[in-house]
């Protein structure tokens, strides 16, 4: 549990989470088996529209950044709903993010810090988690980073 | 716990479930840890061969969703074969689709829509899972298609 | 449980664990929920530094192998620091392997072996794991390898 309030400090960073998407097909946005949340892939999104590059070529590494940062918030919008108050979350347990680069491109890790940053901002301690980050050689509508999410919730 | 028998819907679908596969190497195609079961990632075959291809360049989306359904027929057999029957299956809980990709080609999640679809036909709403779906640059054996999967049983 | 000593492997192996490394930024190198452990994808090292290269262009498969039991041995460095002992370890649960490739090389699961079948060594049995293996565009530091982890412990 984290041991300070989520939706205080998404005030104080003037973060209003967002209507939790819904998904385009035969799948859901996050589903739970025992206390294990698993979210689905978000994608990155600018103005409600795929947020599309590739990074190493059209994107730099601080806009993927702020990307990263985007999708985080994406996908806390979609932990709330779920659970009907952040407060449930224990902890965010694994991250694994997909970056949509060119074969040189080698910041990955620096583009996700962007959400990483955010969830230890947001829940503190509690929102430590495993991570992987990747480039990928594509993503679903072009965007450029797609990041998944499995959480312990009470 | 689906409300329907999975095994009358494959046989409406006219879907015969194949013996499952062997690994080839030091690893297992299913590990269970609680009630909960990973899939290790199935490649793409057509006649019990590897289904070599990359989207954007030798295959179209279309074949990708065919081969998407191939896929989902095997994972379903690796489940029938470690539970000994579909009925133990909880939940689908989550699909991971890695799509042998060309940097341009942004279609992955109509790809993988393939198998998705088919799990909500044959499990109903305990068909229904978190997902991802993302390019790779390539694929062992260079199938165009690997899926793996998480899920709930009891 | 495994039914050897790990250690006993690992001295006769002639391989040391290292310290496990720390995280460069806000996440961490594992982390527990229930009796799973998620581990972070692990970079492949050379000397302490990023193992540089790319499948298919600048590393053969017999090199990308040793790289991946180099990888392991760094996954167990982090399980011995996290457990105290290695014999907490139940099983080895899953294993997703990311092979840094041109978009033309397909022995990812070659290169993976190297991992797989030190797990195998050092726990026997509880050493097989699901698995997945693939090719991606590029890795964190330009390290031609990187695997992460999910094992049960008691």
């Amino acid at each position: 549990m984290s041991e300070r309030d989520p939706y205080a400090v998404l005030k104080a960073l003037d973060i209003t989470l967002p209507v939790a998407g819904a998904p385009a097909a035969a799948y859901v946005m996050c589903a739970q088996s025992g206390n294990i949340v698993y979210l689905s892939g978000h994608l990155a999104k600018q103005d409600g529209k795929p947020w599309v590059g590739k990074l190493g070529d059209t994107m730099s590494t601080d806009e993927g950044r702020a990307a990263a940062r985007a999708v985080a918030i994406d996908l806390l919008g979609t932990l709330h709903a779920h659970l009907g108050h952040l407060k449930r979350l224990k902890r965010i347990v694994k991250v694994t993010s997909l970056v949509n680069s060119t074969p040189d491109y080698t910041e990955q890790h620096l583009v996700t810090n962007g959400g990483s940053d955010l969830f230890l901002e947001v829940f503190g301690q509690s929102g430590r988690h495993a991570r992987s980050a990747f480039g990928v050689a594509q993503i679903p509508l072009g965007a450029c980073l797609e990041i998944e999410l499995v959480a312990e919730v009470d």
